[in-house]
C-alpha cells in the first residue's frame, strides 16, 4: 500500500456557494486545464474561451451522455448536426432578424453604450454622471454577420446560427422522409451557437460563443401537453442521474408574462450557481409555429400525413434546449468538494464516473526504470476501454492529489511488489480506499464500476 | 430463416469510380439521410450541407476513431477545444491576415468575379467572351469577418478561424503548464473552421464551412524528421485500417517549389475520388515558425526547458492536419459496392464496424403485436452497448436492402419462431450470411465483431 495514511478518515469542510467558489473553479479551470481564456497570450478576446486537456473530455463526456440519453438509447429520436452559415431567409422566418434584439443607448457625453433594460437609473449615465445623456434606443440586433463568396451584396449575407433549433425545423421533410419515423419522433442535435451578447459574463454560463444540445420533439397536437410533461420531467432527471444535488436544481414554470406568444408553456431547469439560480435548460411546448413559420416563408408543406387515421396535421414541437458549455459548469460546480486530511485540505471533484475525463491514471511508484515496463503494460490493458492518464514525475501523494482535482475515479498504482506478485493498489477517489488487484484481474475489476 | 434465397451467391458489379458513382453517392446521401443541402426549402445557401441521422452518425464515429486513435490511445497527446471567433493578433502572427488570399478578377464587360489563378484563357472572360475585360487581380482574403460586441469599431473585429491549428500555438504554454507533458507531446483538437473559398464544389469535399482534425506535436528539433517520417506513415495506416483500400490511397510528398518556406517537408495523404486524387490530410513539418510567430507577436515566451539536459528550445512542430467531413465522404465512396442478387442490384456500403451508422438493425418480422415485446426486449438489450435501428414497416427483403445501403453491419429478425426458442436470426451485412442466436447470447455474439 503506497499511501497506507491516505486512509485516515477526512473532515468534511463547508465550501460556501458564493464568490469565493467561483474564484476557486475558476483558478483550478486554469491550473488544471479545464478553461483557459482565449487568445489569452494577446490579453483574451472579448468573453471567448478555450477547453484545455481536461476540460475538453469533460465537455466531450457531457455531450456524449447527452446524446447517448436522447438518441442512442431511443429509438423515436435521430441525430443532425447542420451548418452554422446560414442564409437570412431562415431567421427571417423564425422572427430572429426582426425580434432577437436587446435595446441599446449611447450616452452623448461619453459615448458609451449601455443595454436599456439593464440601466438601473434611465436618466444617469453609470460611466460619466450626465443625466439625461442617452440617444433614443435603438434595437440591436444579436445575430453574428457575415458575408459568403467574394462579393460583398445583400445575396452573400450569412449569419452565425444564434440556436441550433432551425436547423432541425427546415429539415423536417428530410427526415421524415429519410428516417421513416412519424411523430411522435424527435430530432437531436449538438453544435455551436453565437450570440452577440451586450453583457457576457459569469465565466462560461454566458459568452457568445457557446455549444447548445437541442432537441425538436414533433408530436400530433393533441399529444403535446402529454410530451411536455414527460420531456420536463425526462430531463431534470438526466441532471439527477448524472450528479447533481436535487437541492441545488429546480424546475421553474414560466410565468405567463414570461411565455413566448406562441408558446402553452415553458419550463426551466435551473441550477443553485454561486450568484443564484440560472437557467441550464428551457423546455418549451412550441406548438405548431416553427414549422408553420418556415411552411409560410418556404412555400413547402412542412406537416404529416397520417396513413392510419387518414388525417393531415402540422405536429406541434417540444424543446428541451440545453446548454452544453454551462452544463458543464454546473457540474464542475457541484462537484468541487474539500476535506481536510491529516491537516492538509484535500481538494477532489466527485464528478459521476460517466463525466470524469479520465477514468483511470496509472501511476508508477517512482520513475525507476524497473517499474516502467510494468506500468506501460498496465496502461495499454486499459486504453482501449478506458481514457487514461499516466504520470510518472512527483511523489504519489502529489499525484494523488492532482488526480482528484481532475475527478479521476481510480488511481492504479505500479509498486515494486507489483514486479513480484503481478498485482497493483487501485484508490478510490471519493473514499480513498485502497485495494490490491492482480493485474489480470484489473480491467474486469474497473469496468463494472465505470459503466 | 425469414430470408433464405438472400444466401444465393451474388454476382459482383464493377462500379465505375466516375461522375456516375458521384451521382449515386449524391442520389443516396439524400435518400437515407447521409447529407441534405442546408436550408433546401429555401433553395439552399452557397455549398453549405447539413449532416442528415445517418450522417450525423457517419461523421461522430469518423471523428471518435480519430480522437480515439490519437488521444485515447497515447500518453503523449492531449486534446483542446478553441473558440472559433478569433481576434486579428492571431492572423497577424499565423500570416493569414496578410496571405491566406486568392486574387480575385472582374469583368468590366459583365462584372462577373473569378479567381486569376483558374482561368483557362488569362485575357478572355468565359462567362461573356469579352477579351482583355479583366481589372487588375486584387488579393481576396478567405476569412470570414464579423464583429463582436455592440460596437462595429476595429477592436471588435473577429475572424471565424480558417484551420484550428492556431488555438494550439497559442495555448501551448497553457498546456504544458496544467498537463505536465513535455516534448515530445501533442495537442490534437476536432472542430469546425471556416474558409470563404471562391470555388467550393465536389459535394462536401471543399466546403466554406467544414471540420477538421489536426494534430500539433512538439519536438525537441533534432528529432523533427524522425517524428515527421512516424506521423506520414502513421496516419496513412490509420486510413487503411478502417477501410480504404490501398490502391485508392497514397502518400505524395509536396515538391520543393510547393512547400511553405518555414517548412522542410510536407506529404499529403490523397484519395482517389471520382475526379481523381485529393487530398484527405496534409502532414507538415513547420519547424518552429509557428510558436516563433506567436512569440515575436505576443511578446510571451513559447519555448520549452529540459531540465535533464539543462537546455531551452522552441520545439519544432509537426502537424497532422486531416478534413473530417472530406474524410467522410472517402469511408463513403470506398465502401459503396454494389452486387446483382437473384436478378436485382443490391446496394451495400461496407463500412467497417467502427464506422457504421448503425451497429444493429432490430427487425421484427412483422408489425404483428405479438412480435412486438420479444423485438423491444431485444433492442432494449442491445442499446445501453451498441447504436441501433429499429424497423418494423415493410417486408423484411426491402428492409434489409435498407440497412445494406446504410452499412449496418448486422440485422438481428425476431420471428414467430423466436416467441418458441427464444432465439433470432442474425444477417451478416457483406455476406449476407444467417446464424441463429439465443436472445440470451446476443450480445456475446455481435459485441467482438463489432469491437
Amino acid at each position: 500500500m503506497p499511501d497506507a495514511a491516505d486512509t485516515d478518515l477526512p473532515t468534511p469542510i463547508e465550501v460556501p456557494n458564493d464568490a469565493s467558489l467561483m474564484e476557486k473553479i475558476v483558478n483550478l479551470s486554469k491550473r488544471r486545464g479545464f478553461v483557459f481564456p482565449s487568445a489569452e497570450i494577446y490579453g483574451g478576446f472579448r468573453s471567448t474561451y478555450d477547453y484545455g486537456p481536461i476540460g475538453v473530455q469533460l465537455l466531450r463526456n457531457v455531450k456524449d451522455a447527452w446524446w447517448r440519453s436522447m438518441v442512442q438509447m431511443r429509438d423515436d429520436v435521430v441525430g443532425l448536426d447542420a451548418s452554422i452559415l446560414s442564409p437570412p431567409a431562415i431567421w427571417e422566418a423564425s422572427g430572429h432578424l426582426k425580434n432577437f434584439t436587446d435595446p441599446l443607448v449611447d450616452c452623448k457625453a461619453c459615448h458609451e453604450r449601455f443595454r436599456e433594460d439593464q440601466l438601473e437609473d434611465p436618466r444617469t449615465c453609470p460611466n460619466c454622471g450626465a443625466t439625461d445623456s442617452f440617444t433614443e434606443a435603438r434595437q440591436f440586433n444579436l445575430m453574428f454577420k457575415t458575408h459568403a463568396g467574394p462579393v460583398e451584396h445583400e445575396g452573400a449575407v450569412a449569419y452565425l446560427r444564434p440556436e441550433t433549433a432551425q436547423g432541425m425545423f427546415i429539415n423536417f421533410s428530410n427526415v421524415l422522409q429519410s428516417s421513416r419515423k412519424k411523430p411522435p419522433f424527435g430530432i437531436a442535435q449538438i453544435g455551436k451557437s453565437f450570440r452577440n451578447e451586450i453583457t457576457p459574463g459569469n465565466f462560461v454560463f454566458r459568452t457568445r460563443e457557446f455549444e447548445q444540445m437541442e432537441l425538436e420533439f414533433f408530436v400530433p397536437p393533441d399529444e403535446a401537453d402529454r410530451w411536455y410533461e414527460y420531456w420536463v420531467d425526462a430531463r431534470y432527471q438526466w441532471y439527477v442521474e448524472l450528479g447533481i444535488p436535487t437541492e441545488k436544481l429546480r424546475i421553474r414554470p414560466h410565468d405567463p408574462d414570461e411565455l413566448s406568444h406562441y408558446s402553452s408553456g415553458t419550463a426551466d431547469v435551473e441550477f443553485l450557481f454561486p450568484w443564484g439560480w440560472g437557467e441550464l435548460e428551457g423546455i418549451a411546448n412550441r406548438g405548431d409555429y416553427d414549422l408553420t413559420q418556415h411552411a409560410t416563408h418556404s412555400g413547402e408543406k412542412l406537416d404529416y400525413f397520417d396513413q392510419a387515421t387518414n388525417t393531415r396535421y402540422v405536429p406541434h414541437v417540444i424543446e428541451p434546449a440545453a446548454g452544453a458549455t454551462r452544463t458543464m459548469m454546473a457540474f464542475l460546480l457541484a462537484a468541487y468538494d474539500e476535506e481536510e486530511v491529516r491537516g492538509e485540505v484535500r481538494t477532489v471533484l466527485r464528478l459521476h464516473p460517466r463525466l470524469a475525463p479520465y477514468k483511470v491514471a496509472v501511476l508508477p511508484l517512482s520513475k525507476k526504470d524497473t517499474l516502467t515496463p510494468l506500468a506501460r503494460e498496465v496502461l495499454q490493458l486499459l486504453q482501449p476501454h478506458l481514457m487514461c492518464d499516466y504520470d510518472e514525475t512527483q511523489a504519489i501523494g502529489r499525484r494523488y492529489r492532482r488526480q482528484d482535482e481532475l475527478g479521476t475515479p481510480y488511481c492504479v498504482t505500479v509498486d515494486f511488489d507489483s514486479l513480484e506478485d503481478r498485482a497493483v493498489t487501485v484508490r478510490e477517489r471519493d473514499s480513498m480506499a485502497q485495494d490490491r488487484v492482480a493485474v489480470d484481474d484489473l480491467l474486469g475489476h474497473l469496468l463494472p464500476k465505470l459503466a
